[in-house]
């Protein structure tokens, strides 16, 4: 299988050429860059701050081992002296960022760089993968966990993930959110996330009767069995399962649950429970699973489904209805030959950014709830918290990672803050991000200068 | 970093649990599995199978070790005995496989399990997972490269993929499906992929003008510059790349290209062409990029773009369109104690599965194209040229990995042998895949005999 030891070469070829090209040009240039969200995809309007950890991790690393400079040199496009410079290469930069578990919202940073140009420029590709994929996730799980209203999720995805290290991402990134657990074994061991499974179709089919299958399989874990009972017929396989809940009783035990998997799942669920209350196994609880996503979820709440428990896969895991974040790395100032910040900013064609290093500070109602937030320049004075905190003062890392279940809880907290209108799951309100005078004023004599400069120009 | 030695683990808690009632109940039973595609994704009328290897060095290397067993017994639901069999286990049973490239289509077995029951099981998660990127990402690609008609389309997809290991999968399912190379240097290494990259805004904003930037970054790469035009104004940025190639024509190199990044692509790259020729400079190729994926791709030629290499990004690589197969593994027979293999299948409320052991037969018409296929029995006689074959027996791994490469002329034979109207980008047609008479009649006993069986259960 394949084993990554060295991360440095996970970075996209021409951050290596532009770097190739600042060794030669721009050795001492320090710049600050922006990573930030351009825009929120349908149906989202907030995003939960998810994959600095790996940043961290990745920066604390970075180094070039000799195979990776062997590859390089191999490519036959790079010199030697820029070889041997990348082999003593350390991150030495400074990191701002939002603690994960921030909510935040288009145009503001999740992480600001302060660094070398060299070594701004090497770690992009890295950080926009981590903080995209884990961002998407638990802002996707999020809302999820939102529709549960309070109904237990679970992570199922593993399967459809896409690839190995998004399965034990996803399984982080929504537990972070609110989920209960995942069936991911490995995610399960890496970050003490809690496990959960129930049983699949195959295990009552290598039975030649469900009832059998049923027995067997409580037998082995007389304490812990969740019965699949579409695999025939629903309500035939809650019969044999109310049997078998029945035998479990009489030695003691209880069957914790039953599983549904397909068909109607509100009319299904009603049904069940109404049987199940019947034969006296109130204590038994319905799960259920098949293509969920947090529309069906609030779809089925709202239809009265009797569920108690959602096993969630693909849709969470791939966030299948928008599967990225529109997140970019941005530039915005650069040192001059004295060693001066100069704001800067792109102005392609639909692609305006904004100058300068920048804070964002978060208003609050009188009820501590989120009102408003105010991107601004980060020596200006603004009323509100500022979110962006210090994590890497010039290569020293001086941030502890909270521990996950410490994300979880400060996730909770901001999503608690976060009013009603802006987490609906379908037409949810635009969050308020204003733009502080410092910030507008530094856009538009930034704007007004280059006007001049490019009138100029021959 | 998160680093993975041993991959026992990442499967779904339930295929433990489930093993752990084989264990108890049916050490001896041995099954057959298929993994397959059960419907296709909007706009998709084929596949292209893509994730074997990943899957056999996966069962090559299975094994529990003692890190991954402690991690089991700290769970307290595994008795020691079980743990101490998973501390054994090996995979010992035979795989069937599509190989890589190869064409297929929904209800067609990828692979094909026959396996003592417990290991079957197990692997079920990993095999999904591998598949179902590799599969999703090569049938992407394989859609983008056909839009762009014969140009170049490189993956750039690195920053925005579902993490780590979809960055490096990506790539090489996107360069099998004929991409030309990748910007993911680690990709490149790992599997030799062409490399490839052309320049950031943050590159030309960190120097106080564009030609300047231009200037410092052809010194550096006299031969292998593309420059990113679009910073300030596509038309302005234009202008100075042209006064940049003239002065490496005059030192005996060569501009390789310009590239365009915002705007309209079709006119912007027009005007381009038109200007580059009067210059002089006809041998300069455009280059685009900017959220491009087949049906972007099929419109700007449409409209006569003058495009030459297409670098595709987010979309490709997390096919943002259907970011996932609806890939399945299911049984299809299973022992019974004397050891004779029952056909089994699914009856869930329109999740309907097909019982036993198949062949995909594929007839081609006299020019040498896909007609059709024929899902059927494996030991039926029927025309045609079966598809599945044998890499795995009984734990003996038979099959020498094609290289990347020979993976990717498989492809294009392929593809090249699927009529146009199964390959549209938009309203592709329906590939026919007949079921055998064998297999109809299989299917209709099974349900006829379990029909049967219900009606006389108590």
């Amino acid at each position: 299988m394949m084993r990554i030891n060295n991360y440095s070469l996970l970075t996209d070829f021409y951050e290596l050429t532009m770097t190739a090209g600042y060794f030669e040009h721009k050795l001492n240039t320090q710049a600050v860059f922006d990573l930030f969200i351009r825009r929120s995809p349908k149906n989202r309007s907030y995003f939960v701050a998810c994959g600095l950890e790996d940043c961290l991790e990745y920066l604390k690393e970075l180094h070039f081992d000799l195979e990776s400079l062997d590859y390089l040199k191999n490519l036959k496009i790079f010199k030697d002296d820029f070889l041997n410079f990348l082999g003593n290469l350390k991150f030495r930069g400074s990191i701002f960022a939002l603690p994960e578990g921030t909510i935040f919202f288009p145009n503001e940073p999740v992480i600001k760089v302060v660094a070398p140009i060299i070594e701004a420029q090497i770690i992009e590709s890295f950080l926009l993968n981590s903080i995209n994929l884990q961002t998407t996730i638990a802002t996707k799980a999020s809302r999820v966990v939102y529709a549960a209203k309070g109904k237990g999720v679970f992570d199922f995805s593993l399967r459809r993930t896409q690839g190995v290290s998004a399965a034990i991402k996803v399984a982080r990134a929504s537990y972070i959110a609110g989920c209960l657990g995942t069936s991911n074994c490995l995610a399960g061991k890496i970050y003490q996330i809690p496990v959960a499974g129930t049983m699949a179709h195959s295990y009552v089919m290598s039975f030649k009767e469900e009832l059998k299958a049923f027995q067997s399989f409580t037998k082995t874990f007389p304490n812990n069995s969740t019965l699949l009972i579409d695999t025939y017929d629903n309500l035939k396989g809650l019969r044999n399962a109310i049997t078998v809940a029945k035998e479990l009783e009489a030695k003691g035990h209880r069957l914790l649950a039953v599983r549904l998997d397909s068909g109607d799942l509100a009319s299904i669920s009603q049904k069940v429970r109404v049987q199940l209350n019947k034969a006296g196994l109130s204590y038994v609880k319905i799960f259920a699973s098949g293509n969920l996503d947090e529309y069906k979820i609030e779809r089925l709440l709202k239809r009265k489904a009797r569920i108690d428990n959602f096993g969630v896969g693909t849709n969470m895991g791939t966030s299948s209805d928008a599967p990225y974040c529109d997140v970019i790395y941005k530039i915005s100032e650069v040192s001059d030959e004295n060693g001066n910040f100069i704001p800067t900013m792109k102005l392609s064609k639909d692609k305006l950014t904004f100058p300068g290093r920048k804070q964002i500070f978060r208003i609050m109602d009188k009820k501590g709830q989120f009102e408003k937030d105010i991107l601004a320049l980060e020596n200006e004075s603004i009323e509100g918290t500022p979110l962006l905190i210090k994590v890497v003062e010039n290569g020293k890392f001086i941030y502890k990672s909270p521990s996950l279940n410490e994300i979880r809880k400060v996730t909770k907290e901001n999503l608690d803050c976060l009013p009603k209108k802006f987490k609906r799951i379908n037409n949810a309100q635009k969050y308020p991000v204003l733009i502080s005078p410092g910030l507008k004023a530094l856009r538009d004599d930034f704007l007004n200068s280059l006007k001049q400069r490019m009138k100029n120009a021959p």
